[in-house]
């Protein structure tokens, strides 16, 4: 009998390839197998990171969300396709786990922090042998460009998706030293409000596509209300030091 | 004149050497001097991490914490001696900045996350070119250790310093998905009460050096209410899939 290859969540970063981690170049470049969740049509941001590490003769095995947006997410087919979606992805990596082969699977920013590998971590990692190489996460690699001390102390830390409702997001923001605003994209015009209604705008700083080669970063009080992309943040530092 | 050197602040990650990124282990192989805290009489676990990086010839520049747990933190004292500890460090970096070197100052974890480099950082990046290179934060390094979906989809993730207020820790726990509660040390009992009045310490998980060598996790309610070093974690996943 085979014995079963490794399970490997691979956290790629924020998008620097340089802040990739040692442990996380060593599995990329050892896997039989690199999974990878794409769009349609797309390469995937995980992949492009890692592009130059990948051997010639390793199998890439991408994973297409059947959907993204064109479905509200508490829709209930939303829920099937995403649910049949992951448990299909999950199969498909078992067939390549039980013929021997290392499976690594990329995860922008941290594998179990808002990633979609944790949908195949709770399906697989019961059954294989598994792993997780923590990445940089999005808020980081954000409030390092910006260089801004966000937690220092006995701060509290509070993240909170942009997808809540105003009222929810001023309590919160009023109740916390420091917060990071995840999901911004359409909610920027609420999250101002909620932000100056909690006495917090002028601290507000917003980051576009955070350590990417072309990140953007502004006091949100001086940024418009138009468009924003669904992966910027807004920052709000907590220390008393720093502001 | 000569042109200043650059200041890095440089995360070391949680422990685990592979857990650093190739920008920070370029960082530390080119900087001309590596500055580092670590207690009197000790070595410093950022320097333990990057030991085998570092050139013969580099400049080591220590800085020896005046005071640690023997002052208590709201004492007058302690505050200007530590105060007074920060201006002198950041005095002599702009010493090696000034002479044209650039000086890396390690950070374990992650810099700007309740790391003691952002003190140097509020005091030097008006006046020198800066940078900060991310790394992975403790509380990363353990979710991925225990094998942990910490957050998903509109969770939010809140960070509590262990050291607060019982009914306030208890409040705060009831208000989330998901927490990381930090400084558990001799506030271990008091932890355990808030999560079991908040409903939450059979989610709970208990980890202790998380990435290091010697690291060890169990659920909360298995374990002791004997000592926990102060950098110990408890982690309370949010995501409902996990449990």
């Amino acid at each position: 009998m085979t014995t079963p290859g490794r399970l490997i969540g691979v956290g790629t970063g924020p998008g620097d390839p340089e802040l990739l981690t040692l442990k996380a170049v060593r599995a990329i470049e050892r896997a039989d197998v690199i999974a990878y969740f794409a769009k349609q049509g797309r390469g995937g941001n995980g992949k492009a990171i890692v592009e130059p590490l990948l051997k010639p003769w390793v199998t890439l095995l991408p994973l297409y969300y059947p959907v993204t947006t064109e479905i509200d997410k508490n829709d209930e087919r939303y829920q099937s396709l995403i649910t049949e979606f992951y448990d299909r992805s999950a199969r498909d990596i078992a067939g390549h786990l039980d013929a021997g082969r290392t499976v690594a699977v990329l995860s922008e920013g941290d594998p179990l922090f808002y990633g979609s590998y944790m949908h195949l971590h709770v399906r697989l990692s019961t059954h294989y042998p598994t792993e997780v190489i923590p990445g940089i996460s999005a808020m980081s690699g954000c409030w390092s460009l910006a260089g801004m001390p966000i937690v220092q102390g006995d701060d509290v830390l509070s993240v909170l998706p942009g997808t809540m409702a105003e009222s929810e997001l001023t309590r919160r923001l009023v109740d916390t030293q420091a917060a990071v605003i995840m999901k911004v994209g359409r909610n920027l015009p609420k999250i101002r409000r909620a932000l100056s209604a909690a006495g917090r705008l002028a601290d507000a700083v917003y980051v576009e596509r955070g350590t990417m080669a072309n990140a953007a970063m502004e006091k949100l009080a001086d940024r418009s209300d138009g468009d924003a992309p669904y992966f910027s943040l807004v920052l709000v530092p907590g220390w008393e030091g720093s502001r």
